[in-house]
């Protein structure tokens, strides 16, 4: 088969690699319905983050289950699943307190950007649907399985509430479905910091009340504006910079919380600043196994629309493509048909 | 009347002070019953924390009321009441969520280790008993108003639950009314971090299940081995350096909480290890208030004894061997007799 390969900054390639067998006896080996292109792909694709060698890509993924190990006994052949990023036993403490992402017997996933997949631990990483979606639910489940699935940690994290006011940093397809989650949770107010208008009317689409098109200072000053100069109750910071992480944390009222879940390179917090600021801090990487149930049944049940957020659709051959648009701000998220289910 | 007065490093002076007075009419005039010496003096008081000019000191205090300014209602002469270190008015947005310690009406006390003091916004900030208490039960009351109220918001802000797995950073007064704190909250192991034998001792009084002598990376390791590799459901930071702060966040499982509540000294986090840790974190001046009526209603119904921090006791005028006994360890936390109540 032909899968995606990193080779250095802004070398993407579509090469031949073997095609996934199973390892270990809890794998299984998915027929991929679609994949995706990821905002945390952009780092290493600018050369922000190095990579030491040539990077099978790609860590969303959903589709037909063709093969599992011995050990595997919840997820079936033939089975449509979801699965998160991160794979997971989801029977250790760990687990068990809702923190997948950080199982004991983690793996981060890659080489999702390719037809074939293999997938550790299967029955603690995938969730089935009871029968086959129908293929206009594809965009839709493969957002589950981390941007909608890493908004929705950034909402939860933020503790958002029926009546918060909320604040998202970050315009990029978390941010957004990071609206789409606070607007699920019963969000009373939801300001959006976007300065795209595209991005702007989607993120009205999925309940953003408010729009701020400000940064830094700046940014921070009109939330306050807007919240009687007290600050939001819960903010999203869905970038992962300097900038972005101060303007959430200034953002807050006293008491209030901040959900982190851009991945962050270089931040660095200065531990009297948040003291005063009596915010509360979590973040990471989303435990969407945690979410996999809740969030299926509610694209199953036709509630939410996450897969709005692709708005670039290309044949699996063209990922390059896919990388570059979002690269130049002229995609919100490339989904990549695989013509696999 | 004399009050205490620092006036550089290890510089402190009991000396001729104005009486105080109602300056706003929602202050009010206490004649206290007993003071004492904060960890947090000990800052200025080494040097570490620069001050300006010569700076009336002590903002922890019980007592009863002499005067009251013409608004205000709830408190009234000849109660007996304890306050917080921070003002607050109770009843703005911040207030009704909790932090009356960043009130919008905020003022830090100070000057309270002297026999009369002014209390601005008496109605939000102190709490009254319903009868005249006990002389026996002054130390307990004292503690209420600053160290067990912060070791208590530690503990709820590190979310101790009844089961939870708890380790301590910090053997200080307020670190050792954390145990209390976390024993009261139903914790079911207790690990207090202290190679001091007589906070050990009085850490065992209160709660903690476990002692752990090693520091750093290696205190750590420990807590880890303690925990099966796993690391701590909750850990109270109540010291504020950059080892104690690290400690706190690598001792905590995956998704735990790291209640801080050591006022920072320089101080500062990588957020990246922060992302990858999946901690919790929350503190900040204590919002004593929010506390008060709950743990003086456990003193006074006898159920816990948070005086028993206060091993050195003094008259007034000997609050500069006070300071002295705090800083050369000699004392975890000395009360100061006012002979006014």
């Amino acid at each position: 088969m032909k899968g995606t390969v990193l080779y250095g900054e802004r070398d993407i390639r579509f090469e031949d690699r073997p095609e996934p067998t199973i390892t270990k006896p809890t794998d299984a080996i998915l027929r991929l319905s679609a994949t995706c292109v990821c905002g945390s792909d952009l780092w290493p694709y600018r050369g922000i983050q190095a990579i030491a060698q040539p990077t099978p890509m790609g860590h969303e993924y959903c589709g037909i289950v063709e093969e599992v190990g011995k050990e595997v006994k919840s997820i079936k052949r033939g089975q449509f699943v979801v699965g998160s990023f991160a794979t997971s036993d989801n029977t250790c403490v760990i687990c068990r307190h809702g923190y997948q992402s950080s199982c004991t017997q983690r793996e981060f996933m890659s080489a999702a950007q390719a037809p074939y997949l293999r997938v550790p631990l299967a029955d603690g990483t995938l969730v089935a649907t009871s029968d086959l979606p129908s293929k206009e639910l594809i965009p839709d489940l493969l957002a589950v399985s981390d941007v909608l699935g890493t908004g929705w940690f950034a909402a939860d994290a933020a503790n958002v509430k029926a009546g918060s006011t909320v604040a998202v940093v970050g315009d990029g397809a978390v941010g957004l479905l990071g609206v789409l989650s606070a607007k699920q949770m019963g969000a009373e107010r939801i300001i959006a910091m976007s300065r795209h208008a595209p991005r702007q009317k989607l993120a009205r689409e999925f309940g953003a009340t408010d729009i701020v098109t400000e940064r830094g200072d700046e940014g921070v000053a009109r939330i306050k504006e807007l919240t009687k100069g007290i600050g939001a109750d819960s903010v999203l910071e869905c970038v992962g910079t300097q900038q972005s992480m101060m303007q959430a944390i200034q953002s807050i009222r006293p008491g209030g919380y901040v959900g982190y879940v851009g991945v962050p390179h270089g931040v660095s917090l200065n531990l009297e600043t948040m003291f005063y600021s009596h915010v509360h801090l979590h973040g990471g990487p989303a435990p969407v196994r945690r979410y996999l149930p809740e969030l299926m049944k509610l694209v199953l049940d036709g509630k939410i629309n996450p897969g709005k957020v692709f708005d670039l659709t290309l044949p699996l051959d063209q990922v390059a493509e896919g990388y570059r648009a979002m690269d130049e701000r002229r995609a919100i998220k490339t989904l990549l048909r695989t013509n696999g289910a």
